[in-house]
C-alpha cells in the first residue's frame, strides 16, 4: 500500500475537488477498487450505491452538503464505514445570510426595497432582543450566536436537550421561550423532532412583532401555518432562505406577501461553497491519513 | 441658587424629554430666564435665538441630532458655551443599519425581494472583504468597526488624518484604498471637507463588484457621478439611507435603479432615538451638575 490516500471523486471529478484531494496530500482516483475514501457530492444516492459496490477498500465517505436528511433513511450510515458531512464547513456563510435576512427584516428592507417614493420611517433594532436560536449547538447555530452578540442580544438556544437561556443556563419549555422571543432563528437538521417543529400552535406563541427565520431546512415549518400567520398579522414577518415544497412554485401564496422574504436556498451560493467544501477536503484527508479523528462525523444513529 | 439644574426644553417640551431631565437630576424650566441649560431638537435656528436671548444664564446647550452641519454654518457654536450634539448617543443603530445595508447589497436581497419567482443562487459574503469606513474615528464609524469585526474584514479606516489600514496602521492614499476595498461605508460628519468626497474619479477608483453604503448625508456623495456609476456598472450596488436632495423626490433617477437601495433617513427612527437620546440627557445632566466633561462637547472650530 502506498502511502498516500486514493479517493474517488463523484458524481463528476471536477478540477476543484482535485486540486484539493491533492492539497491534501490525497490521490484521486477514478477505479473504485483503489478507493480508499469517497467524495461524493448531491444527492444520487443510487449512483453513488453502485460505485461503493464495487470499492471494496473504501473505509471513509465524505458527503458534500452540511445536511444528510435526504441520505439517512438509506441506511447506509450505520455500514460500518466512517461517513462525514460537510457539517461546520458552511457555518459562517449561512449564519451571515441568517443575520443578513433578520437585520432585513427587523429593518423594513423589504417594504424599503419595493417603494419607489420616500416613505415615512420605521424600523427596529436588533440591540438587546430576545433571539430564540433553534439548533444553537450546531455549526451554525454557534456562529449565529457569535454573529448575534455584538448585538448584545438575549439568546435562547433551542437544542436536543430543550430550551434554555445561553446566558443563564435557565431552562424554560420551548412555548414559554417563544413567548419571549422577538425573533426566532431556524437553524437545525431536519430530524423526525424537527420536522414541522414550528406550526400554528408554535407561531400562536409568538408576539405579533415577533419575526421568523429560516436557513434550516423548508419542512421545520408547517407551510401553511406560516401563511396564516402572516397574512393575519399574527407574526410580524418571515424571511425563509429554505422552503417546502422547495424551489417554492411559481403563484404559491407565500410569494404574494409583503412581509414574507424570500431568497433561494442561496445561503451558501455554489461560488462561496467550493473553497470552503475544498479547505475541509484538505483538512479531512490530512487527518485521515494520520488516523486523527475526522471533522463532521455522521452520528448513525442521529442521521446527522 | 437651588442644587438643581434649571433646563429649559424646546421647541416643544414633550414629555419623555421631561421624565428624562427629571431622572438627570434637572428642573424643567418653561421661564428662559431660569434656565441654566437648554435642550434643542430640530433646525428651528430662529426660534432657538429668541430663546437663547431671553435667557442669559444658560451655560450648556444640548441639540438633539448627532451631525450638526446645519447649526455649524450659524455662528453660534463660538459663543462661549457649551454645546453639545447627541454625537454617539444614536451610533448604534445607525451602525447597525449600516451593517443592514451592506449585507443586504452582498446578497442580493433588492433582487429577492422583488422575485416572485425561485431565482438562481447569487450573493456574496461579508466575510475577509476589506471595507473602507469613512469616519472610522467617529462614533458612528466606530461602532460600524466593531460590528464588522466578527466578520474578519480588512477594515481601512479614513479620517480627517488620512486613510489607514486599521490592523497595521499603515498609510493609504484614499485612491489606494478604494482600489483595494470592495465596500465603502460612509458615515463621517457633513464638512466642507467630506462634501462631495465621493465622486467621478472616486467611484471609478472602485472595482466593477464594489458596494457604497450612505449614512451619513447625502451630499457626500455626487449624486450625478453614483447615478452614473450605477447604470453603467461601474460599481455593483449603492444602499442610501441619505440622499442629496433629501428627501428623494417622486420620479428621481435614482428610484429606477434595481442596485440603487434607498431607505428614507431610517437608520435611527424616533421610535428608537427617544430612548437613546432620553439616556444621553441623564448622562449630560448629572456630568454638568457635578462639573464632569460632558459628553458630545462640540469642537467650534470643526463645526462638530
Amino acid at each position: 500500500m502506498s502511502g498516500t490516500v486514493g479517493v474517488l471523486i463523484g458524481p463528476s471529478s471536477e478540477p476543484w475537488l482535485r486540486d484539493a484531494v491533492v492539497a491534501g496530500g490525497g490521490t484521486p482516483v477514478d477505479d473504485p477498487r483503489l478507493a480508499q475514501a469517497i467524495i461524493w457530492r448531491g444527492s444520487d444516492h443510487q449512483g453513488f450505491s453502485r460505485i461503493l459496490a464495487a470499492a471494496p477498500g473504501v473505509a471513509w465517505v465524505q458527503l458534500g452538503a452540511a445536511g444528510t436528511d435526504a441520505w439517512a433513511s438509506t441506511g447506509l450510515f450505520g455500514d460500518g464505514r466512517t461517513w462525514t458531512s460537510a457539517k461546520g464547513a458552511y457555518a459562517e456563510a449561512v449564519a451571515e445570510h441568517a443575520l443578513t435576512l433578520l437585520l432585513a427584516l427587523l429593518r423594513d428592507l423589504p417594504r424599503f426595497t419595493r417603494a419607489t417614493t420616500w416613505l415615512p420611517q420605521s424600523g427596529r433594532t436588533l440591540f438587546d432582543r430576545t433571539v430564540l436560536v433553534v439548533g444553537a449547538d450546531g455549526g451554525i447555530g454557534r456562529e449565529i450566536v457569535r454573529l448575534l452578540t455584538p448585538f448584545r442580544t438575549r439568546i435562547l438556544g433551542a437544542t436536543r436537550d430543550g430550551v434554555h437561556d445561553a446566558e443563564t443556563g435557565q431552562s424554560l419549555t420551548l412555548t414559554d421561550a417563544l413567548c419571549q422571543s422577538d425573533a426566532v432563528v431556524l437553524a437545525p437538521p431536519l430530524t423526525p423532532q424537527t420536522r414541522g417543529m414550528i406550526g400554528r400552535d408554535e407561531l400562536a406563541a409568538l408576539h405579533r412583532g415577533a419575526v421568523v427565520v429560516n436557513i434550516s431546512r423548508g419542512a421545520v415549518i408547517d407551510t401553511d401555518a406560516l401563511a396564516d400567520a402572516l397574512r393575519t398579522g399574527e407574526i410580524a414577518a418571515a424571511a425563509l432562505d429554505v422552503t417546502d415544497p422547495e424551489p417554492l412554485p411559481d403563484g404559491h401564496p407565500l410569494w404574494a406577501l409583503d412581509n414574507c422574504l424570500i431568497t433561494p436556498h442561496t445561503a451558501n451560493p455554489a461560488t462561496m461553497l467550493e473553497p470552503q467544501f475544498a479547505r475541509r477536503i484538505v483538512d479531512n484527508l490530512r487527518r485521515f491519513a494520520s488516523g486523527i479523528p475526522l471533522i463532521g462525523v455522521i452520528d448513525a444513529d442521529k442521521g446527522y
